[in-house]
């Protein structure tokens, strides 16, 4: 019953000879333990998370719902392997349109090796997670039930100036096809999907509320995962958008410091996201050599 | 008429051999242009940013007003040398109890070389500024007029943890004498000093908004100072506590993205000045093994 999530567009994807996460027919998404201690961490940070009382009630709903491990069969075929059982965030959603943004503009913890921590500081000065003080890890986006799925490759998404984060984050809220580059994004969606009182910018913002005070977790290398519904925003409906925080394997103690990395990178996307609310008709000059889609 | 500043807590202190900055009588602060381009890169971000009409007019309020330059005698008894002449942010106050914080977990800015990056990554993870997201460079605080001042080894406050970092921060506005080590501070001082409609608490707050907002400069290695009179406070007066931003040497143009860097840095300072005033009572277990003076 178990397999291959459909809407993955960020990590290691499960295939023959690829350990990856599976999903079940019932909502629930199958983590593999990662061996190097990254596995032992992430399973660490959801257990005491979960039954952490200093944690506000409404902050839980950001991360996903946590039901123990299980031992499944590995996507890559070797076998009988421990898995974090989770929920599936897209598991309520008919085509999810998704992205993935890791936040922070220090990917590293100060205590780690040096080896890790250059590894992790050339991949942040290679993409936008220096500058921007975030990078988008992947995405896609639902078109039509013709065309389907517009999924940029990774590596392009992932090194965007401002003005091309801008116009990627237009894209993902507009409603003409995103994979035109020379059409304008009409970010028709944007306030549905950001805007009003549940959508994408109050989350970000009740989260970052939270980390300005919260002095408990550092979250290295943590990604926000935005969904919502493109089909129900054009029937008039609520796009139904949700906001999570996934990848806790870099999960660190607070020591009574806030997260201030995470923090950083945060309001720096929460920036880019208004300013697309306040100015939704702002021209899209750079739209012809923005994005190379 | 010029003189070296009696209240100087951070940087080069002028003396023969050593140029440092200068006083006048009549409030001025005469700040030798560096050589090496930061020199001119300061003069720049002054000449520009006074100027510049998208900056909130209360905005200009946390900079030390700006006069031009000057060619005087250096301080180092090396002839004449061009001066930028600022506001003497100390020049009405009797007795200043003054801190300068150095804010950012990262002094260093991307485009710099790879030589100038290592030594101030190095730095920033010696001292608190990785941890904490702000360094505290030097403080001064007014004990009696017997006493004097008391001004802890720079070295004594740059490397603190977040315990350590607390208590200074508690010494600071306490009004029995910060030296004693083994007295618990009774951060009398921190409702008028911190607290209140124009205490520093709100002034920082003031920034903050700024900062989540503007994306217009990037202030690397650059200091907040603050200022307060302690006999103001005893005598039952406002202590005239005044926030400042100075050292811009290393101001970056922003490029469209918040100082993400900077603002979270000021937003880790914050939760440790608002912690201060929602528990001013909290014990000092660690008073005698904190700070060491």
């Amino acid at each position: 019953m178990l397999k291959v999530p459909d809407h993955q567009v960020a990590g290691h994807k499960a295939s023959d000879g690829v350990l990856g996460p599976l999903i079940d027919d019932s909502g629930l998404f199958y983590k593999p333990l990662q061996n190097d201690g990254r596995g032992s961490n992430e399973l660490a940070f959801y257990t005491t998370f979960t039954s952490d009382a200093r944690i506000p009630y409404h902050i839980f709903g950001y991360f996903p719902k946590f039901y123990g491990t299980k031992v499944i069969e590995a996507s890559d075929g070797s076998g009988l392997h421990p898995h974090l059982v989770l929920q599936d965030i897209v598991f309520s959603f008919e085509n999810p349109s998704l992205m993935d943004i890791k936040i922070g503009s220090r990917t590293w913890f100060p205590q780690a090796s040096d080896d890790y921590i250059d590894k992790c500081f050339k991949r942040d000065r290679e993409t936008s997670s220096l500058s921007l003080g975030f990078r988008i890890s992947g995405l896609q986006m639902f078109g039509t039930k013709d065309s389907g799925f517009w999924k940029p490759q990774r590596k392009l998404t992932q090194n965007l100036n401002s003005d091309q984060a801008k116009l990627l984050l237009r894209k993902f809220v507009s409603s003409n096809m995103p994979a035109e580059s020379d059409v304008c994004p009409d970010s028709a969606l944007a306030s549905n999907v950001y805007g009003g009182f549940t959508g994408v910018l109050e989350q970000l913002l009740e989260l970052k509320a939270w980390f300005e005070k919260q002095t408990i977790y550092h979250f290295y290398s943590c990604s926000i995962i935005i969904v919502y519904e493109k089909e129900e925003v054009l029937n008039g409906k609520s796009s139904g958008a949700i906001v999570k925080l996934v990848d806790f394997a870099h999960v660190l103690e607070g020591n009574g410091v806030i997260d201030h990395n995470f923090l950083g990178g945060l309001c720096s996307f929460i920036k880019f996201i208004s300013e697309i609310l306040t100015s939704p008709e702002e021209n899209c000059i750079s739209s012809t050599n923005g994005i190379r889609t």
